[in-house]
């Protein structure tokens, strides 16, 4: 059988460039869209509905039971209820419950994918790093690790999560792309500790939270593991996927 | 005075996310566009006219006295006269004459950043590292250092030297760029020995040149300052200007 190919696309701009419609694509947006999804499946969320505007949030909140979320710098958005931090949904609040939740970049990238037709869309986040390796690992598919970016300007931390990623599964894939050598070099010199890393690089997201006083969701947005479940996007929404 | 900006923008296909009118544009190409021209240059070619196409280059070589070159998958181009090795241009052959070089992805960048009125446009390489750094520090302007990179596909030694640059001139500059910071580390990774780097990470250009038995060439790229003048583009070619 041929090995499958493992590719990163640093930014949403630069998705035309693979072949998507034979790929499992990754949606990579770190801070903090893909892991506050990670981490209300955890707790227990019945899905997730990802819109791309405000207005459309609002709709959907008016025409179904939902929770509606979503931030626009650094505020939660006028219309909306609950914010972009997954301490936001703990099992308590959010279990069985269905959230809507406005995000620029990860939505945008996430709708791209879609219109190329993907084989399957995901959502990584170092949350949930572990579920996402065995999973590319068990669908012997070619692999895109998209990340969301920042308005398309490439960002560290999204880079950071295709490197840990392309660190754990590199055996099981043919990598001819230089920007999955750079994510992974990146991320190797980091892993050590990654906030550390975000702060002495500079990271333009890192100041961007910090100055909203978020450095606790910035730590839990780093740390792997810590909800561990495989959002799939199917029919229009992120579910939770045993694997 | 306000301290002037500097961004990295790591594939032609970002180049409209940066304000390229208010800077200077730094045009990379490193294997081998960038590097032959700072080598042409070095040895006393009149000019260097930069063209995107084999029939443009065979067109200008029969209405001027000049030396059409370029290549195509590792061969001179059928119709042209020499390729795009630095080795090919040495003093007793290139001095005082006009080249016409056809490379596709350092030359449709270029054109991009002129079609943008970019402040002003040079060429850099490691053979001219030191001179491009000096002249971005005494210009005081804002700076956008543009990788060719590969069909729009990032890569890795177009990267490396942004990030040598970065790691030369960053204190007379405001970065908040996260392809900056990038670049800059995975420089200061490589630097030890970038041929080295290059082979070890499986650099997809690396392995290109190499297949074509190009070593030597990149030996060459790769190495600083050995053809150190400054190429500018002015009224439609790249000349050697003093600072």
């Amino acid at each position: 059988m041929k090995t499958p190919t493992l590719h990163t696309c640093l930014s949403p701009a630069l998705l035309n460039l693979y072949d998507v419609s034979s790929s499992i694509v990754v949606i990579i947006d770190v801070l903090r869209a893909t892991s506050t999804i990670a981490e209300a499946l955890f707790n227990g969320a019945k899905s997730i509905i990802p819109v791309e505007t405000v207005a459309e949030c609002i709709k959907l909140g008016k025409q179904m039971d939902v929770i509606t979320a979503g931030e626009r710098e650094g505020q939660i958005a006028e219309g909306l209820t609950y914010g972009n931090s997954p301490f936001t949904y703990p099992k308590e609040f959010i279990n069985g419950k269905t959230l809507v939740l406005t995000t620029t970049n990860g939505t945008k990238l996430l709708h791209m994918a879609l219109a190329e037709n993907a084989k399957a869309i995901i959502t990584g986040s170092f949350p949930n790093l572990s579920i996402v390796c065995n999973y590319l690992v068990t669908q012997k598919q070619n692999v895109i690790l998209a990340c969301a970016a920042w308005k398309d300007r490439i960002n560290l931390e999204d880079t950071l999560f295709a490197g840990a990623v392309i660190s754990r599964i590199k055996e099981h894939f043919s990598i001819n792309c230089d920007s999955s050598q750079m994510a992974e070099t990146l991320y190797n010199d980091g892993k050590g500790d990654l906030y550390e890393f975000m702060k002495v690089k500079n990271a333009s997201h890192y100041h961007r939270l910090t100055n909203y006083g978020l450095e606790k969701d910035i730590r839990h947005c780093l740390t792997e593991n810590v909800a561990n479940i495989l959002p799939v996007y199917e029919g229009g929404r992120l579910i939770a996927k045993k694997i």
